[in-house]
């Protein structure tokens, strides 16, 4: 199971010089997660660290919130035509007896219900509704982070990331306290499966709600990612890239302190400064 | 309709100075695509260019291969629970008289059988079955690209975004003719939904399979760019960044030329260098 990272035959031109030589290369891999044996999402993932994703994909869909919510994860045996052979493709989650099996369906990851139109708002609504610890909006919040300790996080994510270095192909997210301490780092070809890796493993050591952390993601702040950190009761996302509208949206609605375009000492915080030590200079402009 | 960018308060942190402006976000909000009436999926995308959207997704999952086997696209008014008002994000598309209407439950965008395991070889075989333009794996092919040509595309492409740069939040997608010619690029917060916007509007013009083209794509090169180059019958994929192993793969499998790491006079070729004019040196190396 270590195909995090594949080789691959590779013609490198430089400056019009040609060469035949091996490459490495992230892994990419289907990855079905069922849930009580039924198939409920297929995301494209880098292999590693399976079940921690699968339990914070179900963190993320609001299924799960405890480690003891959780009975067991597996592979699935026999899930290909081939004699039975375990292409460590499949997982099955099976949820604690009296935890609710949840009727969903899920595609793409997105909310919806039946009954409200499907827009930005009904979006948020369902974020906002489905999210076990909301996030503490009080101007007295205890959370607390100096935009000193933001500024060095960067630097610290790209030192941690490992397999970045050898394929140039790897999304990472990591966990750091406000202290700008590192917690850890997950690295995937798709950048919402680094953050369930994060979310998952948190809950399997029972840290759910992620209080008093940040989440650091290598690339742009979607509202899927500013979902994922409000579900898992995180309180501040940063970002190296551009935040879109729907995640300000939701980091507005619910408290969420985002901040992207963090490089060097400059950053661009979009919500939430609250819990950021700003001098009074913040609220004239 | 005009929601590509939208914007939102900021507050500016400068090396420890702090300000307070409006910022230019990309606009970002679910889209649901229905097939006859039924919800097939939904992505978060940048609106804009929906029908051409919904039609490019179509053409990828094998569905659409012609203008002609398009009756119509809508927007589904009616929608949302507040009176019949239009979200202008549910798009209802109808197939032309005798097209079958397939039964194809789609999570993610990722192919899967239950007659197969989930691997990333039963990815590869299902693209290349349902492939309806196999392309030309002959070392005699009409389609050459000079890699002087490659090298000029990624400035092309960046000259011609003008989202990215209000925003710094998009990706990139762009079609060329083997002479580095624009014919076309789509922005979006979603870089799978930027190629289905290229590929969707060449259906509408009834340009289908794009035969002699370059798709070239401003960030990595994933399985699933690949299998939307292969299903519009590009030969070509051209990625400012690395591939997965398995967009390697499957363009081993059918005979796409796969670049990556696009950068001034350097790249690497991963699969189909029979359509690049290169010297002797490539078999040596």
């Amino acid at each position: 199971m270590g195909r995090v990272t594949e080789r691959r035959r590779v013609i490198r031109i430089r400056d019009g010089a040609v060469s035949t030589r091996p490459d490495t290369l992230v892994a990419e891999e289907p990855l079905e997660i069922r849930l009580g044996g039924k198939p409920l999402a297929i995301t494209m993932r880098t292999p590693g660290d399976d079940f921690a994703l699968a339990a914070g994909f179900l963190v993320s869909e609001g299924v799960l919130a405890s480690a003891g919510e959780l009975a067991n994860i597996v592979y699935c045996a026999g899930a290909t035509a081939e004699g039975g052979s375990n292409s460590y493709n499949v997982v099955d989650v099976r949820l604690a007896d009296g935890v609710p099996v949840p009727d969903i369906t899920l595609e793409r990851n997105v909310y919806t219900t039946s009954s409200c139109g499907l827009c930005g708002k009904a979006s948020l609504d369902a974020v906002r509704t489905t999210a076990r610890w909301p996030l503490d909006t009080s101007p007295d919040t205890p959370v607390r982070i100096e935009p000193a300790t933001l500024s060095a996080l960067p630097d610290r994510l790209r030192a941690a990331q490992r397999v970045f270095e050898r394929t140039g192909g790897l999304h990472a997210a990591a966990l750091f306290t406000t202290d700008g301490e590192l917690l850890d780092i997950r690295e995937d070809v798709g950048r919402h499966n680094a953050v369930d890796k994060i979310v998952g493993r948190a809950l399997q050591q029972g840290q759910l709600p992620l209080t008093s952390c940040v989440l650091m993601v290598s690339g742009r702040a979607s509202f899927e990612l500013a979902q994922k950190a409000v579900m898992a009761g995180i309180p501040v996302l940063a970002a190296v890239s551009a935040p879109s509208s729907l995640a300000v949206d939701l980091a507005v609605e619910t408290g969420l302190t985002l901040v992207g375009f963090l490089r060097g000492t400059s950053m661009n915080v979009y919500a939430g400064e609250h819990r950021l030590a700003l001098s009074a200079a913040a609220s004239t402009g």
